[in-house]
């Protein structure tokens, strides 16, 4: 058997750890082999693309980024389908393993149901939004970056008395603000699945600073404030609601500021959350989640995904993981608040 | 309601988030108040205990160690129950959350159960081997740390082209090599759950060398290889059979050596793995846990501790966690051997 | 003796450990007594301050931040000298210890010159710019945290075939940029000392992707580009011609996307690189500073500062600090270009 | 020109930076070319050896170890300089760069002065003990991961109100033991330089006891207490009066917990201390002494090493890093000693 194995959408911590953990099991165990496809789909479309060895993967475990490259194109772009039969035919490729976010899985799951593709899948996002899966890997990385940047911001809010507001990834949820803000101790968390007024959030924020802290805010990239359209007419939002212009959380800052009288500053860690080297915690997952996928991929499963569930790695349709989006639940939010003010 | 919180046994990175969690969820939702006990059951025992409010527990989400202290006295020492119940009336201490290990949760389930005493648990044991819950906190700490140590020492042993076995904690089970070993792309991994013969770990090592690489062995303190006994009668071996002096691994480097040819180094990591800040996973789950305990306490679930199911804390019979060893799974042993060698 | 202490400026990692060790000497070893005055001058002028004992100071040396707080009020605001000496003649206080930036050791040397005041100081920069010292503490954690975003940036900028633009600190001087940049490998490091075109950025960017790299461009925040100016009269400098809107590196990544085609990404790293506990190397030079500035008070050394010159803490006046900036010499320049492109 | 590199004796962070520099600034300002040798003498002597180019020593700057492997081949073994010769003419190298200790810089020294033998050097040396340099790469590295470590043992000691003993390495010097014991707020630090008694250390710890801290002792690995000899003729110590068996530190614990009645646990960093990514600090360090090693090579400065003196990369005679051992001087043991017990 021969299996080409793609990385698609934005980067995440642990990819390698999936390739290296498909790779080793893939041949050790099942004799197959495998052809490594450059930047996603572009690669497969373009025929762009080379032998995978035990070598190419060795010494993975713990390094960034994907030796596959990735990018955004889109598997029914450029000859889609079509294109694709004719190379994986032209190369003897049997069937993919495609690691990516939403797009991709949904992308997959029609190919393997309107095309009859053999295909697997690996879910990726760091922002932990994909259903039917209790994490994915990336995220546990994302969150302890983060932490460990709340962490330093402390000291310097501290020193000067001052309201830290800091910008985490999540554009549709809270998931790793939710975590950053309990494992930092921040004052207040913001996240797209729970809009709070300006006024809720000054009053969090003044709470700390009466207590005799530097109050320290968390907020999702994807957050916005209740009631805020209206107010923020010249400024744009983009077609989702979401504050365009350079960062949610350089719009909060002065507003807070404003209203509390406290002086605030912003800080927007952005790419560096999806950089280096994944954690423990992630290399493990990614590592059982590639060797899953190259069981699936050698047992014909088309149109499954490897997925974590307790401890336990298991296969689940990648429809399911792309249905709805996995937001952070209601008790998870009226936990966290317990920790605010 | 007036609680004693105490903390016992080994300490473990998360104890103070724990702490944290329990008094801000029982001041702020319970209108509890809290009394820390110091070192475990020993502050109970003598009646060396502190109120403790919110101010105590300020910005200890990221901070290592217990506030409280720690001690290995069992309750059943000194007075035990009796006493414990004199002074629990003298403070007017209602109820304890008691946050230990196996030992610990067998008193203290013993203590409800034959006494009467009113006591919920938190599991802790940075080996991961308590039952009936997914992960324990502490874990992801000691994990991630020695990742980080093999990913140093590998540098090293590749310069050298040198062997280096690295010894972890655990002394019954290998949750701790199982996951660094493959975090780090160990060439195997010892556990006391699967004894494999020095013609085995040679193998191991050898094939790794033969591939170019420096090899990685991993090791759980309480390994012992196959056929083992007999060959160190000069050596001593405690009362489980483990080895004794000077740490596993100092053993097996040189037989490594003498067996193989190749240069072989022993690093024990010993108490580094239990101190310092714990990751954010680690402090969101401690957090959630102290919380949990909380709400046991205030709902006089007496006998239940706060337990990681999946993604939930829910409550569960101390009693249970005791019972059984959580060991490695055979089909966890067989996923790591795809990468050995 | 009687010694106030004052934390002037930008908060610096290692101002605890300088504090630390003022104490610590200053008590063992001269019978000095100490007295926390509160954010910088403004203590001093609004009487704003604590007696500072060994316990205040224990466990210090790894804390980022400073204890005594601080601020950007000027020794000459509110009363000024005057001031002073009433609080100082009121507790007792003989002289002052003054850690502080440009402002605190010109404003420190001319109370010392012009009204008599007995102060020494310790200099603090994080960009290390001033003059008479080999370098400031503070300043290689902030290399450190900078270097090590720029290692997490890579992988993200590598699977995505992207140029990373990153701005570090060094409104007025490249040394964050210029060693950050050699540490972590980047392509081109620009710095306000040595202005380029964007057409010679333009050529390092397209050099190292032609080599098969992910440019990595490092931007001091003081960074104008040659010619920069007259093309973007519309979107403002400030009053010693830096970019205002948003950072440097939001405005050169599109430049740079546009003339080389290469998709590129800003990245701000601002703040991070202040906080936090700060490195060995940092903990080691101010706890060596701090006594230094012990010793220079217990001797009357008014005027004087603590400076690092080869491996010695040695004694220059205040004022030769402050004279010149210390900019990145032109041979470092010459030396940093052999690793562009 | 072509030019052999070689790396010889222990591996030390920041070793591949050096390489790194060296290649870098050869080709592109003096059209040299490189030859890696592998594993130091050795790879000379039996003719081990490969073209470097930019391409290997490309993302080099960060990376733990020596791509050139290392070894403690003398180079007068095996045929000795005549036969590095022979090699030499046959592959044309002109000149070599030694990278290495007191051993390999003295073995250069004499290669150059007896054999006439075109060589120059740069010093390594983890532990710092090399004369006519201000610090050797490496060195930051070691003293951050020994703070690090303690700073970790730190909550565990004081969680169990343990005393800590950590060994760092420094076979004859006690600089990473200073160091690291300053930063991370030892209460007792000893050095091979300057032998205490066993009531001296008992004393120290004894006081940070009283103090309500948890003692932390940090000893180099080569100290040797006052009066050690007669007290442990049973116990072995090595040629240079060295406690041999398994480490100083495992001596001192139980020591201190008998005098002292202090529950003491004994900590071993070991090999952990030269692996993995060197700091920022050795990495600019590294680059700018590979840089300046390219240089002398250029212009056949035979016989001279690059050497950093304050802030410059300057040129010393090889033969003058090894005459004396640079010890810890007496007025750092002083200062040290304010900060103890």
């Amino acid at each position: 058997m021969k299996i080409g194995v793609l990385t698609s959408g934005g980067d995440c911590p642990g990819l390698n750890a999936v390739i290296r953990g498909i790779v080793r099991k893939g041949i050790r165990t099942h004799d197959a082999s495998f052809v490594g496809i450059r930047d996603g789909w572009r690669g497969l479309l373009e025929d762009d693309m080379f032998d995978m060895t035990m070598l190419d993967v060795r010494g993975l475990s713990g390094r960034g980024g994907t030796i596959l490259g990735t990018s955004r194109t889109h598997p029914y772009e450029d000859g889609g389908p079509e294109r694709m039969r004719e190379v994986m035919a032209a190369h003897g490729i049997d069937s993919l393993i495609a690691i990516g976010g939403e797009g991709t899985l949904a992308g997959a799951s029609r190919l393997v149901q309107e095309e009859g593709l053999h295909i697997v899948g690996v879910p990726k996002t760091i922002d932990n939004d994909l259903g039917n899966t209790d994490y994915t890997f990336g995220f546990d990385t994302a969150q302890s970056i983060a932490t460990e940047a709340i962490d330093r911001l402390r000291t310097t809010a501290e020193s000067h008395h001052r309201c830290m507001v800091i910008e985490v990834m999540g554009r549709n949820v809270g998931w790793i603000a939710l975590h950053a803000g309990m494992a930092a101790g921040a004052h207040a968390i913001l996240m797209p699945e729970f809009p709070v007024s300006f006024d809720q959030i000054a009053e969090w924020v003044t709470s700390a600073k009466d207590r005799g802290r530097a109050p320290i805010v968390v907020v999702a990239e994807g957050f916005v404030p209740e009631g805020f359209d209206s107010q923020v007419a010249d400024q744009g939002v983009d077609s989702r609601g979401r504050v365009r212009l350079g960062g949610i959380a350089n719009y909060l800052a002065p507003q807070i500021e404003e209203i509390t009288g406290i002086e605030s500053r912003a800080t927007i860690l952005g790419h560096l959350q999806r950089g280096g080297s994944p954690t423990a915690y992630d290399r493990v997952l990614s590592t059982r989640l590639g060797m899953a996928a190259a069981d699936l991929a050698q047992h014909g499963h088309w149109g499954k995904m490897a997925s974590l569930k307790g401890t336990d790695i298991v296969s689940v349709e990648m429809s399911s993981a792309v249905h709805s989006l996995k937001s952070v639940p209601l008790h998870r939010w009226e936990e966290a608040q317990v920790l605010f003010g």
